[in-house]
């Protein structure tokens, strides 16, 4: 018997004392690892989870978390290679293994960047802009999100053991939530190795990652309002999931993530004397037979103009008869093995039941070659090319076989492709192939509310397409209806749906002290410091210059315009100026009223202050006349300080006013300001 | 016999056959109207939404949606007068109508106004920003939202028959998704009132909004993954509506808001000679007396600092003992019934419920005074004050008396208050009354994760407040675990809500095509007409203008800093600038560069351009030195003509680039143009 797998629960690595079953490797069919059939005390192990992970990773920062992954996903890419031989036990060819270990660790360091990017180095996210709630400015609102104070728990597929770890791991660790990893048995053992590496690498806080290796039996039991769980399999697991009484009932915030039917079209320009005709067959076969089909994304119906059938048929049976099925450690070996036995039976039945509907244009399931292993003892499948005899059959629309198949499906014209998109009620993914950008927008608009993804293929983007099959970090994964109706990824989305977004009403200057961002109608502290003489460590929120008034002239209009050659003539020509119907008279140039404003602001010495990089939200409000006298405020608004600099960035919200004290120009100025020269947190 | 309430679906008004059940009036007892216990085909309701309600109100754009609801809010502001009478029916007084019909009209209103101003005239809404997907910048990522094919059934409580309605209702038709109305029968006369209305004005397209009023039985039958469920109501029949197959394994898109046992929490700092003492009292009363204390959102556990328990007791007591309970008629009431004698009925058993645990401190249900009406036949109670006998008691947190009820739970610490208000298991809103800043951020934060809202009350917004109880059409509506998990309103989110997100890869090219937004990287084209010259009917995404180059020399960054003021020394000083990190020598000021740009693409002369009003995401890429040469490029990239004005707003992509084609600036430049003339829509 070889080794059972270890679950690392509760600070500590545990094996089951029952004998489990056999995971078996895909190609030779040898044992690998025997996993167990009980279950653990879960209600411990989410305990652990909230009580030790959650406030040490809430006590983070969101740039110190991201921080944490950063160093993780340096560490994984380093020892990557040991992860590659126990991929091979799943069945994947190199090229497949590295979609799921780099594609992995690929989504942990892009989650890295973002959450340094575009999230404050801070504990609560603002969402939205804050909302006036009252005449005077005394009551306003803001949308924030908080950290949910729960567990994060998560049942991935077997298809993709340590990518489907990695991708729900890294949004919940940045949002503050712990995870407690439940992989799908099958091909567990590789995703018990990769857990193996982070826990040893000490990088992720104790309590943050939590590794089930045994019946899920129970795990939902102990879940409430401030839990979640992500799902990834099928639709018939993931509605026994989500009927469950605590996310019927409690709260449990579910996301479902299922296999669809996804589909690729092709346009109806797209010819065989066209590259988009080559690109869709290029793609439909890389769909087929990347991990031997065994992608939630990978392409099951291809729609085809009904007088091009015979041409993609042909031209994809002769690509296909280029795919040399086998042992992946197998020189010139195209594609490996379906992750286990079962699932072979599995795609055999979806065949039996497609087998009315549709003819079998290329592949036998019964007779096929494969190189360098027993065909008995792997769980191989030759690529199978279905062709649709009825292209509105139920059937075709409806059964999945899960592995290298995919049924070709004639229609006739646009609005045609549409409904029969629609048939596949809803999907993680669409593509569309054409270089008709009319085309595209009707096929892509039609089909959109159908899908989590769409992507258009044509002869400009194919060289960087990333293909139909591959979620990327930074898009949303996930589709509605059949498709699971959830969300992964996304970037920054994927982080906030493990947070709680709250209304918060308040005062301005109640406001900024929960935000921790100064707030229109807060108080203002004049210091007399001028604040750009501060360095970011004794910069605080509400630190405030005033500086004016400055009289504009008409001269130094008809100079501004002069110098940078901005004769608009609402600036130079008097008479047609009265007829502007929002001016009705010469105005100052904006870009004037804000140059004069850095006058008025700034502190021309050097200092901590390292430079203005950039404004935000620019509105002109009132035009500035010959003779207004301009004041302008700039106000400390918000401080992100960055972990790996000697600097941070200052945003200060500035309003120009005139004498009226109307509000002239309204933007936020943001800066580089430097640290105190010995706190440098890293270098 | 009274008349039988009409449904209103398939374009007709349509009467039960059977007799149905006897509504009452909650004052008098008398009957109202009669409500159908028989079904519709909801079949054929559900497929009316779908391609007669759906088709007309996708083919709208969101403003010209805005502008129906806007056209609706008036109309039904105007007959408002006509709904007051049937609502007195429900027990409520004057200012509960107000709060139930204004507040729902205005709810309506404030949706067509953001519609207006946050969302583009088209029927694509644009999510975040775009993601480069490849280094050559050619294959980008978008996510878009689009209208759900589906139908929005919308089945609401009875204690809101107009707001509830409404505010399901404008998010939904703003998204371009029609509305199927199942109001709670017990109100539902008003309902129908409000409909007929709605349906007699002709401002909506027929087929986006049905009433049912009837039996929901098998309503649910019929959906899919592009329909959604909005539903109000107690959390055992959200939990039966959760558990339907076609939200379970159909992808019906699920939205719950139950009732919680929200909590409003006094500050340490709030004691009786502070304003806050008196707003908490204040507010707890309103809360316990408006719509005789059946709101979702009402203030059930009144969390009070142990040692202030006997001032807050004594301090409501007294003030309740103002609150007059009666027919909403009679001159001096000020407080109406229940809605109904089997709700007065439920209030009685949740307090039996809540007997153990608590001494009643006011207001005694078998002994009470009800002016001008009888208490036998109207649904009357008074209101009913409680005193936690032990704060942790699970009674205290769990059992809600939806009625004019709440009870005082002393707490002991500000953690110890956040652990109390966490035991509520989820809440829709709670409030924090208290003028400590340090107290406001320790609480608002530690119990946000439990809560849709909280609201900070203090002496500085009290008078602008809309109070603990009020759900705001700006801010989101919901709250996690037992509030039902769900999110309502929020603005713009609550029709996102019945959007599909859809993230969408394609070339520069495709995406312009697709989003009807200018895409970096796709195509310019440098007309031979300045765009500028170009009404915005004449203007296409992507016409360009190019100017330049302009060359920045020592001299006029000397004098721009001279006539500006802005004298800081990186633009000044030679030797102090080459110490700058970032710059290393005299940079131009990035205002500088700005204007020269304007001054590049300008065109003088009087034209459509009506005016500069913004500038978004201005970012300085690359420092410019004396002796660059300034590049700029300006690119329509959005158009949004206004339904309601002679012009629209025209958004710029610009680039400033320097000699080595390195970009210098990148923003966006918003300005009005003109329409054509002739063109214009209304006036």
């Amino acid at each position: 018997m070889t080794t059972m797998l270890q679950s690392y629960v509760n600070g500590t690595w545990v094996t089951a004392r029952d004998d489990g079953v056999a995971l078996r490797n895909a190609i030779t069919g040898a044992e690998v690892a025997r996993y167990s059939g009980e279950s653990l005390d879960y209600a411990a192990v989410i305990e652990h989870g909230r009580t030790v992970g959650g406030p040490a990773l809430r006590e983070l920062t969101f740039h110190q978390r991201a921080s944490a992954l950063k160093a993780l996903g340096k560490k994984l890419m380093a020892d990557k290679d040991q992860f590659y031989p126990l991929s091979t036990a799943t069945g994947a060819t190199k090229r497949d293994s590295a979609v799921d270990i780099d594609g992995g660790i690929g989504t942990l360091l892009s989650y890295a960047s973002k959450g340094t990017r575009e999230l404050p180095n801070d504990t609560v996210y603002l969402d939205g802009d804050t909302e006036a709630l009252g005449r005077a400015g005394t009551f306003v609102g803001q949308h924030v999100y908080t950290s949910r104070l729960g567990v994060a728990v998560q049942i991935n597929a077997f298809n993709f053991p340590v990518w489907g770890m990695l991708e729900k791991l890294a949004p919940a660790f940045l949002a503050g939530v712990p995870s407690i990893v439940k992989p799908a048995h099958q091909t567990s053992y590789l995703t018990e190795l990769v857990v193996r590496h982070i826990i040893d690498s000490g990088l992720l806080p104790e309590g943050s990652l939590q590794l089930v290796c045994g019946s899920p039996r129970g795990l939902l039991d102990h879940l409430d309002g401030q839990d979640l769980v992500a799902f990834t399999g099928s639709a018939s697991t993931a509605a026994k999931l989500r009927t469950h009484p605590n996310v019927v009932e409690a709260g449990v915030r579910f996301n479902g993530e299922a296999d669809s039917l996804n589909c690729s079209i092709l346009g109806p320009d797209a010819t065989p004397d066209t590259p988009e005709f080559a690109l869709y067959v290029k793609q439909l076969v890389a769909e087929m037979t990347t991990k031997a089909g065994q992608k939630c994304t990978a392409i099951r119906r291809a729609l085809v103009p009904q007088s091009l059938v015979e041409d993609v048929v042909a031209a994809t049976k002769e690509r296909l008869a280029k795919v040399v099925v086998g042992n992946p450690d197998t020189e010139g070996v195209t594609m490996g093995a379906l992750a286990s036995m079962a699932q072979r039976d599995e795609v055999l039945r979806s065949l039996k039941s497609l087998a009315d509907v549709t003819t079998r244009v290329s592949g036998d399931p019964d007779h096929f070659e494969v190189v360098g292993a027993d065909a008995d003892t792997g769980a191989f499948l030759p690529p199978i090319l279905l062709l649709a005899t009825d292209s509105f059959a139920d059937a075709v629309h409806d059964v999945e076989a899960f592995g290298p198949v995919s049924t070709i499906i004639g229609y006739g014209d646009v609005p045609d492709a549409i409904s029969l998109a629609a048939r596949g009620q809803g999907s993680l993914v669409g593509s569309v192939v054409t270089h008709d950008a009319a085309v595209a927008r009707e096929l892509v608009l039609g089909i959109a509310a159908h899908h989590g993804r769409v992507l258009v293929l044509d002869r400009d983007d194919a060289k960087e397409s990333t293909g139909h099959g591959s979620p990327l970090p930074t898009l949303v994964h996930g589709g509605p209806g059949r498709a699971g109706g959830g969300e992964e990824l996304g970037g920054i989305r994927g982080v906030l749906h493990h947070m709680q977004r709250t209304a918060i009403q308040a005062s301005p200057d109640m406001m900024t002290a929960i935000t921790g961002q100064w707030t229109k109608g807060a108080a203002r502290d004049e210091t007399e410091i001028h604040p750009f003489r501060k360095h970011l460590e004794e910069l605080q929120i509400g630190d405030t210059i005033v500086g004016g008034p400055r009289t504009v002239s008409l001269a130094d209009i008809e100079h501004f315009a002069e110098f940078t050659g901005d004769t608009f003539y609402a600036h130079t020509d008097a008479e047609a100026a009265a007829q502007n119907p929002l001016f009705g008279g010469i105005v100052a140039h904006g870009y004037l009223v804000v140059s004069l404003a850095a006058g008025l602001f700034v502190e021309p010495n050097p200092g901590p202050v390292l430079a203005n990089f950039g404004v935000d939200g620019l509105r002109f409000l009132t035009p500035v006349k010959a003779g207004d006298a301009l004041t302008v405020t700039l106000t400390a608004k918000q401080l992100t300080p960055r972990l790996s600099a000697d600097y941070g960035e200052v945003r200060w919200d500035a309003v120009v006013t005139n004498q009226d004290e109307s509000p002239v120009a309204t933007y936020d100025v943001l800066t580089l300001v430097a640290k105190l020269p010995t706190t440098t947190e890293e270098s």
